[in-house]
């Protein structure tokens, strides 16, 4: 593989025939197996869309014309094309970039954007501005069939027809999201590629909407023929493209589940490259909710789109039948439904991304907790230690759901507190519980966790300096107490386990015998289970040192450095407190 | 009218043949004008559905089979035909009850609901719930056409599938949501109504369930055909019942939007009982955006469904012509739509009760904030004092969106400040700015209100005590401070005006000459104003004292007895601080 030779082509890209785009999609392909197989990647979305990306570079005039992607993790041909091949040939600028798009990096990004449903509300507000402002963009969207079910998509698919101009919806449909489409559109888009989008029962019309189709979407030939026809559009239309996720990696195409993101691989053999991977809290809570449903019918386990944030495989979903539904991706549908199974007696359990479930605020409060109903939710990847996009941080659910009445957050911080937090949960009736799943995964020797009166558990009894050590920071609490005595003092250690409700009695027992409070935990400070505990004291001469991190987008960052500049050390915290 | 005789007919429904139920259906529209013209109401939802519901009560058996409204505020037959006829008719238990269901009022509402397009959801998991038990009941959600186009709806339609037993969707279609319906589904289903049900193109279809229509769905004996075939079905059903709305009562019929909610009214002439309203921030907010319309081509006003709330009534609506844009109950599209208006130059500005802004947490975070885009959201009915339904409180704007990173959210303390606050943040471009709308219509003299820095005001400079009056509670920091002269104590009064980011610089400031900061908000504690300034000044010898409302579910409450209830008087808080 040349590279000059390869940017000359994405240079020349508006001169090249059927034959040099079609050598070019397969340099492209080449590359990012070869990339992804280094350092990991969607995989799947990224090898379905290199034809449908040149097709549309061959034929707009980006960045003058706009183009949003859907989630964004299909941008990678979109990177390529728009001045970013180093980033994807092994060379000094290798791995840099977002797996995102991001406007920091190229002005053929418009948004920096990492979670799904929204490109069409985007662009349909890029189309109406542009026209009140009166100019001759061409506006896109590109979406892909697991995100088009998002509330948040058909919303906007609702809307489209207030623009009266150019705008392009294009439906990048492979059949798949992450794991098997769930839900009755499913089976209609399915109906529609049957007929080669000839079925007069159409999803897409009904919002008043044009709509072509393109069968082969994989094939540039036809993807520019029917692009060249409706480019120039003067009004909305949805392009329907049936595209191959995974094309042209057996593996990936074999097992679009497994390989819609993936770390990095063997590029023959289809092998991870390091599978020393520990059974995450993932496998554990699917494990503990398996064994559970042996006993008990009235357990559903609920996921939305992502069933491997909660441990459930193809495997174990089978395992679970009627007891596991995967609405899609739709956390509003997930956390409502979970509210209607609960009220007629059943147990239901939704996890996902913590990130994603900020979408779900509103069913949180309104259905779940307004009618105090026993569901329970866990708050997955929920740690400065989880992904690092700044589009998926785990450091915000505290703040996002813990003022709401009624919900009890507990914050377990090993694996064995985290499987007895779980099976709490789902086997109480008293209220709706959010479990923030912690971010490391660390063993204890199980002892006796106590729920049921929602109290702060005493690990030591000490007195003058007291540590609330919340969740993943437990493991740093009990280094802080060691170290604390090595310097004579004699603190308490507390595991909180309840972000929410704060454990009023304790703190007030608390302040007899101590005048420094420490509080850590694994989310930002505002809004966060530190500013409770300083609010409780707040009148008292008693002072409180919180530690945990700023609010702001950080964005492929170390943990470990962030850890450290948010002064979260034995070191700093002994600096702090004048020892 | 002879109460006897009513509750001898709703005692007997399923006995009762179709002229007796015209008989009931005549009774009960009478009582509720007389009810709603006496206490208000939402006088247009429940006039359309007397009959409907009727027909429910005659062939399903309530409370074993479950019905749920969505919104619930089309309930009030319903709450007529379970046993509260009594609080519908004059008398010692009038207007007792909620305008919603609550399942403390009876064991026939199975929700608290107050925000729309839940329904299905709710209704989905019940019939889940009931299939893994293998019981029987018949579950129903009823849902208004102006509530079918929210997401989660949707969300929910493309998950009925999952259900292999009985479910029945019924739209209660006005051709009307609270304002004019917007979005291409609408002409859909005027088309689906203009076919009599039988195009062949058809939006429930499309999600793989069984559909029927029906044409005069005031029309008991209409009605009850069609539902006598369908209501033992075995899987789910969307049934297309086409109402009017307000029927019965001219004025309602003829305005269906102004008549949507209506306070009490004249029955003869349809006139305000009392008109005594003062000019509410809603119409400062129209005003204030048409003014700028005139010279910037660029602003952007977007309602959701609830043009009211900025003041957009339909002549309004005309003046703005292009410039506004009412997306309908779609709270995250509006966001979003926002987004996508910013990052092309235009400046949009999205307003809607603050507690259905909850359901764009996600929006305002991911698409909004994290893009940094100039998005104005104008977070209306933000105050103890404005509704006072559990449903719909607006004491949690601060908790749910001050933690957003790059947010600049803005309390100002009356119609001047407001209306200075609003030009600044439309023509700003620095970062989305979140203003939060007084509780009380507060005038005061204009000053030369300042933004750019992000810097509280200091009102009067003392020493000792400083109080921090946020928002709608400047009039009693402006109390305080009097009452704390008249004891000697020249305290500083200070409006932080932005609730984030915090003036640390002058927080700084005040700990050299003030020991006690006092702060006062018009929000909930939890995740609060007043404890970010707790945490600031947390290891410090200063001492907080926060003011502001417990995280509770309050209904139906007296604003002012709350406000006592949290210690928020001058009486109290001198008590508080031993003065």
């Amino acid at each position: 593989m040349n590279k000059n030779k390869i940017e000359e082509k994405i240079a020349n890209i508006k001169s090249l025939d059927i034959d040099e785009l079609n050598d070019l999609a397969e340099d492209i392909r080449h590359i990012l197996i070869d990339k992804m197989s280094k350092t990991g990647g969607h995989v799947g979305p990224n090898l379905g869309t290199v034809e449908l990306t040149i097709a549309l570079f061959k034929l707009f005039n980006f960045p003058h014309d706009k183009i949003v992607y859907d989630v964004s993790h299909q941008s990678y041909t979109h990177k390529i094309l728009s001045g970013r091949l180093s980033n994807y040939v092994h060379g000094v600028e290798f791995d840099k970039l977002s797996g995102y798009t991001d406007p920091n990096e190229s002005a053929y990004d418009n948004y920096t954007i990492g979670h799904t449903s929204t490109s069409i509300a985007l662009a349909v507000g890029m189309a109406k501005a542009r026209d009140l402002r009166g100019s001759d963009e061409k506006i896109i969207a590109l979406i892909g069939d697991g995100s088009i079910t998002g509330g948040m998509a058909m919303e906007a698919l609702n809307n489209a027809s207030i623009i009266k101009g150019n705008l392009i919806i294009i439906l990048n449909d492979n059949d798949m999201s992450i794991a098997e489409n769930h839900g009755g559109l499913y089976e209609h888009l399915r109906n529609l590629r049957n007929s080669n989008g000839e079925l007069e029962n159409n999803f897409f019309k009904n919002f008043g909407l044009d709509y072509r189709y393109i069968d082969d979407g994989n094939n540039i030939e036809a993807i520019l023929k029917t692009f060249s026809e409706i480019k120039d559009i003067n009004h909305p239309i949805v392009v329907h493209v049936n595209t191959l996720k995974g094309k042209g990696l057996k593996y990936a195409e074999e097992n679009p589940e497994a390989w819609h993101w993936h770390a990095a691989f063997d590029k023959e053999t289809g092998e991870y490259l390091d599978d020393s991977g520990e059974k995450g809290y993932g496998v554990y809570t699917s494990e503990t909710l398996l064994e559970m449903m042996k006993n008990d019918s009235s357990i559903v386990a609920i996921a939305a789109g992502s069933p491997a944030s909660i441990g459930f495989s193809k495997e174990k979903r089978i395992k679970a039948g009627s007891q596991f539904v995967d609405v899609g991706i739709e956390e509003q549908m997930a956390v409502t439904l979970a509210a209607g199974l609960a009220k007629m007696g059943a147990k239901p359990v939704f996890g996902t991304s913590t990130s994603f479930i900020a979408r779900a605020l509103d069913q949180i409060s309104h259905d779940v907790a307004l009618n105090n109903l026993p569901v329970t939710i866990i708050s997955c990847a929920a740690s400065i230690y989880a992904m690092n996009d700044q589009t998926h941080l785990g450091i915000y659910d505290i703040a996002n759901f813990s003022h709401i009445p009624n919900l009890v957050m507990i914050a377990p911080s090993s694996i064995e507190e985290y499987v007895a937090t779980l099976s709490y949960a789902v086997n109480q009736n008293k209220a709706p519980i959010m479990i923030k799943m912690p971010g490391k995964i660390i063993h204890e020797e199980p002892r006796d966790y106590k729920f049921d009166n929602y109290k702060f558990e005493i690990i030591e009894q000490g007195n003058e300096i007291a540590i609330l050590a919340l969740g993943t920071f437990m493991t740093l609490g009990k280094e802080l107490h060691h170290e604390l005595k090595n310097h004579g003092i004699n603190a308490s250690l507390i595991n909180p386990r309840f972000v929410t409700p704060i454990d009023e009695e304790l703190l007030s027992n608390l302040s007899k015998s101590h005048n420094k409070i420490i509080t850590l935990e694994d989310g930002i400070l505002d809004g966060g289970f530190g500013e409770k505990i300083a609010a409780f004291y707040a009148k008292s001469n008693i002072r409180v040192y919180n530690y945990g991190f700023k609010k702001e987008f950080i964005d492929q960052y170390d943990a470990d450095e962030i850890v450290r500049k948010s002064g979260m050390t034995v070191e700093n915290i002994l600096k702090d407190l004048g020892i």
